[in-house]
């Protein structure tokens, strides 16, 4: 690209360095605040400044939080013995949008994906069998995704809680809500099978 | 959404105000900028911020440049008598890019476009009549997009340039070379077959 201003093409490189943002979406972007009031884009700025700047992860939980310790592990009406294992924030964000889960999360930060590099000493898992050894979790859901990386993490983790007396479970795998069953691939639709509920419980 | 965080909240409602992106997207950029050092995001805001802060439009043809004149007005070896016409710097890139164009251009900073809110007062179009008024101008090229809006700009333009003696033009529509005819649409296939150029130019 040939640039007529030097401001210009260091934004443009900026913002392309954004996962997903080529440098003609960048471009399109940049053009875009250029039209705006400048105010627009400085509020854009201080609000990603300040949150690389400020932002914490929760002591217990890890989550991201603006204080040390987030919202849900110091809400005193959840339940303290179950703990759901998560990989990062959008997933604390889905689970919590269902209002089915009353107990408290641990964010792992990741998971464990020897190709990016990731080993499980990256990850949040010691404070997690801290916890645990601590006594007062009886169960622990494993909440991460369905992919190679999610069930090594999960079997890691299953490995290092088994000498402690817990009940540890996984979220339901099955077809989704709404869905046809001739468009689900045959390992969800086998496992769907293999562990059917009683229909009295299904609703 | 529900939002642990004021500060995440609050980055992620800027970030989807750009257009294109949605709110899961904005989540998704924000998480990955919390991954990266935070001087990425300082860097980031800076150049933003310095681009809307200090970004001058070119005193003669009104296209983004960092400096009063830009590059192109000033270049000394291009023809100041063909003015191409075109919508925004985008369009300065595109033609920039191919080098077949020698000339100045104009940037009107829109097209005019009743339903947005824009006519022709909004875009710079008498100072475009000022440099034909001038009398320095033998070829005004219209290079706007062949829209609706695109049209009407052009032939507003047109009628207030038809008084003076000069050439006015505007680029060939036709098949995009390398496309296949039969999924060429009509008017584009009927408009090349009526401007067809002989054989011999055609290279």
């Amino acid at each position: 690209m040939n640039f007529s201003s030097k401001l210009l093409e260091n934004a443009v490189n900026e913002v392309s360095q954004l996962p997903g943002i080529g440098k003609r979406t960048a471009l399109r972007l940049v053009l875009h605040l250029l039209k705006q009031p400048t105010s627009h884009t400085h509020q854009l700025s201080t609000a990603l400044t300040s949150l690389v700047d400020n932002i914490k992860l929760c002591k217990k939980c890890h989550n991201i939080s603006d204080v040390d310790v987030c919202e849900i592990c110091a809400n005193p009406s959840r339940n303290t013995e179950i703990i759901c294992v998560v990989e990062d924030v959008r997933d604390v964000m889905a689970i919590e949008n269902t209002s089915q889960f009353k107990g408290l999360y641990h964010v792992l930060g990741g998971k464990i994906s020897p190709i990016e590099g990731i080993g499980p000493h990256n990850l949040s898992i010691d404070s997690l069998i801290g916890k645990v050894e601590s006594g007062n979790v009886k169960e622990i859901i494993f909440a991460l995704s369905s992919t190679i990386e999610g069930d090594t993490t999960n079997f890691y983790i299953f490995k290092q809680l088994e000498k402690f007396k817990i009940k540890t479970s996984t979220i339901a795998r099955g077809i989704a809500v709404g869905d046809e069953l001739e468009y689900a691939d045959e390992i969800t639709l086998g496992r769907s099978i293999i562990h059917r509920i009683p229909f009295e419980k299904s609703f």
